[in-house]
């Protein structure tokens, strides 16, 4: 197997676009925009779904399915929701083909035609709260705290795998509460939970802040949102939480009657992480030879692979390998012991260093006689030689490490490239290089829009718990109270 | 609550129609055909992914994902597949909404229409062996045991909830082997796995068989199928395997090196479950006051009802009842203790009864004098007082005890009402009564069709391991080597 790619100096952007089809993670379909998740990158999706499913649960939600698709008009109810989204959609028109009366195959039969077209769900708000309407009568059926794990389409024009494609899996949590108050405390909490998830499964130090008005949700009061900072110090956006008022409540007719014994429109949030984060986790710790993998999200985290000459050898490795394996698989470890004789153990540890493996054993005859067996690391390439009696015990810590170890290697490399910029000079230099800027901002959208078409920097955020700073905006000069975060993204 | 529905011998189709309604698994949704999964529902759903998720794998599968669109033309590819597929089915013809002149909402951009339609997936043998073409090029590269969990939509014009949707929720096998012997044996090994499922989780006894050509999947060699009896007598499949052959293979152009070097066309399975599995879940056991579920796959295995006057009441209870929803949790039963004061103790026993939580425990103040409290279970509405001291023990084999009876409830109506019939009197008066019936048939489809239309009667299965015997077939009198499996069917 021959894994040319570019190293990440040369190319970052092809480095990325040839690691995720060489390492077997997904690939791009017959159909313009959307991918094949192979099965080595929907194994790590998965991990990561069983990973939030949970979180969600622990936090008091369920799980629910809404339908695929939403009739055109629900779009037009809410005002600004159908600015954000109901334009680039895939339209259903009809629900029938037949055959072509050439034999030539099948067209679509014209007399098939729906009354009113179907868009597939590019996000659920609209679907959802038509819904609620039938589940909300009163305070005591609230707070209603649902997700769903769903497929939606977004018909972008420039598509990229994982990052951005027309079809992408996620899940989208849609909550109804009695007061703004409760809403506000839900929409911070989810917030929360993407960031622990990010920090503690993705080892991804994130930057949690509020968007500013022009790039929130269409539809929300407020757009909460985690951004980390990938290895070519562009920011990517990895996950948001929206606060959205009765904006869909009023649009869908959804009240409730209070304790007070009054109506009132019920409160809505709306929450979302999808299969971007697998981009996000492609980018943020692999290298010029490859995948690196946190242990916690690894489908493999430790391959043995045996070295030997003969039948004999073979055997007699085996009979440790298997030991371990056992040894592994009761403390809940994944483990794979390959020995396929169909490779060449040089093979396989080129092709388990690519695939982001994050621990590595070869166990050979000298080994054996030795009682001992090496280890290797993924994310340092060291090498240790451990004694097998105590190796899983030395093994499941060096997978604590190796966590540990990639978080703290990403926020290192967060810290150092983020920057107190004042003036426009050092701004566009800092861009250049990469990187996260603070700066200050005259809270105009004009100003916003003005520095985007001028360097394809947008504001990333404006951090939780800002310090107040009076300064000067970076662009106009005009007066400003707090910094902002600036950056490229993806 | 009310919960007015009639009973099943009034009208069992509608009893179904409602339970399913008002015990809160599913309902109808704004867009025609496509059902929403609530809550309820979709934690069944998803302990029934979870078991056979776990069973694939175990089986050395591994999950993927594809795209929801298929170019139109690949379903004039496998010739008997577009006969069967391409024809019912949700057309994207367009990928852009605007903004109506009118102001009036939105409407579809005739300046957006696709170059060639996509159609929502029905199934996904056409742009999965359209992917296997890149995946494929050795006998090294096979078995390819792929499994999908997906939406599909196929445009039903008569729906039922669960059981026959527009847009469902499935998993769909997609294997390519090296041989036709080895894929004949996937199919037999997915069939197998289809029927210790709905054996030892959904409770649900089911007979093996394979389809007539008339029934068999569009572009399959030969159909696998489950066929189990729900209580009114009448049929419902409850999943199928395919033996492809290579007729995919062929469309899509998919060959493989064979060991002797020579190329060849690789062999097809595909296998299926649904959330039509609910539907007969449902069916199968429940009873003129609600649901019945198995406890495997009950949300909540076992509820716990404290009965009191006053607040000292509910504490003391409390301390007994806290103390056992930590053992059962302990001992990994799903259990809920419902301390609400908002509800009355009969109106929490009435919710859980319709909800079909298979046991229920209620504490009141004098139980707690006896140290015992009152046991309740669901399937026979029986009730025993039980010590505290070693309930927890006790109601763990008494949910061993209620799966195993539901199952053994359901075998013993299927042997009831399965006949062996040799004359067409009997099989209309039989048939009329509900029930499957065995009888001979000469072989042909004609007569297949003749049966159905005169009776509604399907040939449900070639049971697998049938017995030679001779006869006459049921309608002509022909000739005939073996008994079939008539009913009708969901």
């Amino acid at each position: 197997m021959s894994h040319e790619f570019p190293t990440r100096a040369e190319n970052y952007s092809q480095w990325y676009q040839d690691l995720v089809i060489k390492a077997d993670l997904a690939e791009n379909s017959a159909v313009r925009g959307c991918m094949v998740i192979k099965p080595y990158g929907y194994a790590i999706w998965e991990k990561m779904q069983a990973v939030l499913d949970q979180m969600f649960k622990d936090t008091g939600h369920v799980n629910a399915y809404f339908p695929l698709f939403i009739p055109k008009s629900f779009f037009s109810k809410e005002a600004s929701h159908v600015e954000g989204f109901a334009k680039e959609c895939a339209v259903v028109t009809h629900y029938r083909l037949k055959n072509a009366e050439d034999g030539s195959g099948v067209v679509v039969d014209p007399d098939a035609r729906l009354e009113e077209e179907l868009i597939v769900r590019p996000t659920s708000e609209t679907i959802i709260w038509n819904t609620y309407r039938g589940w909300i009568q009163s305070y005591r059926d609230l707070p209603l705290l649902v997700n769903q794990w769903a497929n939606v389409v977004r018909w972008e024009m420039r598509t990229r795998l994982f990052l951005r494609t027309a079809e992408f899996l996620w899940q989208e949590g849609h909550t109804a509460h009695a007061t703004a108050e409760e809403a506000v405390v839900e929409t911070e909490k989810m917030l929360d939970v993407y960031a622990t998830f990010a920090e503690q499964y993705l080892a991804l130090p994130v930057i949690k802040g509020v968007k500013t008005p022009n790039e929130r949700f269409a539809g929300a009061l407020e757009t909460y949102c985690i951004e980390a900072m990938m290895q070519d110090g562009k920011a990517l956006q990895a996950g948001t939480s929206h606060f959205l008022g009765q904006n869909f409540a009023k649009a869908f007719e959804v009240k409730f009657t209070n304790k007070e014994g009054k109506q009132d429109y019920v409160w809505a949030t709306s929450w979302g992480v999808s299969t971007r984060l697998m981009g996000a986790l492609i980018m943020a710790h692999s290298d010029d030879d490859g995948l690196v993998l946190p242990p916690k999200l690894a489908p493999t985290q430790v391959v043995i692979v045996p070295i030997y000459k003969n039948d004999e050898q073979l055997k007699a490795i085996s009979v440790v390998a298997d030991q371990l394996t056992a040894e592994f698989k009761a403390k809940g470890v994944r483990v794979k012991y390959d020995d396929r004789d169909t490779h060449k153990p040089g093979w396989k540890f080129n092709e388990y260093e690519f695939k982001g493996v994050p621990v590595r054993i070869a166990i050979g005859p000298r080994d054996l006689e030795n009682g001992t067996a090496e280890v290797a690391r993924r994310d340092t390439k060291e090498k240790s030689s451990m004694q097998i009696t105590d190796l899983t015990l030395k093994v499941e810590h060096l997978l604590e490490q190796i966590q540990d170890n990639l978080y703290r290697k990403a926020l290192t490399q967060q810290e150092e490239r983020t920057y107190r910029v004042d003036s426009w000079e050092e701004f566009e230099t800092k861009l250049d290089a990469g990187g996260f800027l603070y700066a200050h901002w005259d809270g105009t959208p004009e100003t916003e829009q003005a520095i985007k078409d001028k360097t394809k920097a947008t504001i990333r955020c404006i951090p939780l718990n800002n310090k107040a700073e009076e300064g000067k905006c970076i662009l106009t000069g005009k007066p400003s109270k707090q910094r902002v975060l600036f950056a490229r993204a993806y």
